[in-house]
């Protein structure tokens, strides 16, 4: 089948990976669209040191199962079912997890892909395809409020404008917060007002919001997140960054900041918000490609000022 | 007056210092014995810029005002006593604030320093001199639990057995928390295991620790406490470092892991530990000196396995 395979060489597409075969408890899905996040470029920089297929957002048709022939979005973390963490509902904490596209299993950059089949989630009516692709990175953002409550009434500043900032900053809107976006690429982000997201220039604001959110993924961004902060105010550190990076963290202890660092996050209230437009995601979307054209579809992730890169499977 | 002073050509004893005086709701104090901490070593490595008398950590004897007679000790962040921060009773957050010996006011290693009267603590009986210079880093200890609550039953690390760990150590042992101390030099500490302190050997323990409590200022030491913290646990930087340095903070977003800064605390807290014995000083001064010293008493306090070096005005 075609595949999107990460090697030595680096990402590129091959025609004759084989069909991934499910283990106990896993089943196959026919891969519908996907995304390309930065954890996507960073993977391919090095990042976790992964080989294997790329690709963690996805909507599929599950092939085999209690959901056969419906669409599914899945959970990307697939923890051992047995330790602690897992038994907590954390398996995206399991140690000895694996984790889609991303961890020691084959991703969604594919005609097929396995997954667990309790990590599967059917995708409602009310959602289109390119809207469940984005379940993934819209829990991630859910994921903020999951750790840090509600941000009601705070004033909120979310650092960068690209893949995972927009969609940061609609939820933390629509939970209540005063939501500022600070970034480079504003002037195609004009519908967010109506979701009560503010447009703030960036270094403009001094230290004034209580909750910053890191979505840049950058050594600059998290920076000027630091800055931004208010005395014990809250930064939740959205993006991995791939190798170690110079950081000046006095601020951090000075201010007394409390710093959450935050990953993926539960299916289930993205879908909801999906479904019900709580979460705009379409204009987000930059460029459309066919899976035998996923390289291209990289090349112009990578861009800058590219949000959202779809690669649908027809 | 004697005085320790920084200037461009780094710390050294002047014999002519002007003698300080008191602005409105300043009072003098002369200086019985003052403790050289870590951030004062990190001061004359440029840390802050600050240029003055060095010295935060002191008991002495108030020489006016409502306290004239009595022993002293005082919180260190002079506020401006009107702004939001202020009023919540965070001086040490008032963004115009100046700090004892760290930014721009004159510290205590010094015949005489000026502090703002409110500021001021009786000391009372039952604490030594000696012990009393330790009520600004227990006090920093202390505000470990008013940042992050009780830690009972939880398994505490402290990484860094050097001059403020062995504090946190106690304070979190007497709290309830499973306390182990990593470090080097844990020969001569044997007396906590009095409070109920375990020693761990360096990097013995893998990621199994609920609460990690950074406490060397070294980026080695960072990169450990990362490493010791349970997915979703708590990681608590303690000191400040000068400068950047090279820290990857991708663990702290896959565990998903909450850092808290932690700086100075309340000094009340402090007093009643020293005083009801619940945290045990006095085997932690390592030298003694006399303020016509300071400049081998600041050279000693540099030395590895030097805890705290105490400089006494005659």
């Amino acid at each position: 089948m075609l595949a999107f395979l990460l090697s030595d060489g680096g990402p590129r597409l091959v025609r004759d990976y084989p069909q991934p075969e499910p283990g106990a408890g896993y089943v196959r899905v026919r891969t519908i669209a996907a995304g390309i996040c930065n954890t996507d470029l960073e993977l391919a920089r090095g990042y976790m040191g992964f080989r294997g297929v790329l690709g963690h957002e996805f909507v599929g048709e599950a092939l085999e199962g209690r959901l056969a022939g419906r669409r599914v979005v899945g959970g990307i973390n697939f923890g051992c079912g047995r330790c602690d963490a897992c038994e907590r509902g954390l398996a995206r904490h399991c140690s000895t997890r694996r984790v889609l596209g991303i961890l020691g299993a084959d991703g969604a950059l594919a005609e097929e892909l396995v997954i667990p089949e309790r990590n599967l989630h059917e995708v409602p009516n009310a959602v289109s395809n390119t809207a469940a692709v984005f379940a993934e990175p819209v829990a991630a953002a859910c994921e903020i409020l999951d750790q840090i409550g509600s941000v009601r009434g705070q004033r909120v500043l979310v650092v960068g404008d690209g893949k995972l900032g927009p969609l940061v900053a609609q939820v933390l809107a629509r939970d209540g917060g005063d939501v500022s976006l600070e970034g480079h690429h504003l002037e195609t982000l004009e519908w967010l007002a109506d979701a009560g997201v503010h447009f703030a220039h960036p270094r403009g604001n001094g230290a004034a919001f209580d909750v910053v959110v890191e979505a840049t993924g950058s050594p600059a961004g998290l920076a000027r997140a630091i800055e931004a902060c208010v005395p014990r105010g809250t930064l939740v550190l959205k993006t991995t960054i791939a190798g170690s990076h110079q950081v000046d963290l006095a601020p951090i202890v000075i201010n007394e900041l409390t710093v959450v660092g935050s990953r993926c996050g539960r299916l289930e209230s993205a879908l909801e918000r999906l479904a019900d437009a709580r979460v705009n995601v379409e204009p987000l979307v930059s460029r459309r490609f066919e899976l035998r054209e996923v390289e291209q579809a990289f090349a112009a992730a990578a861009e800058r000022g590219t949000r959202k890169v779809l690669v649908e499977v027809p």
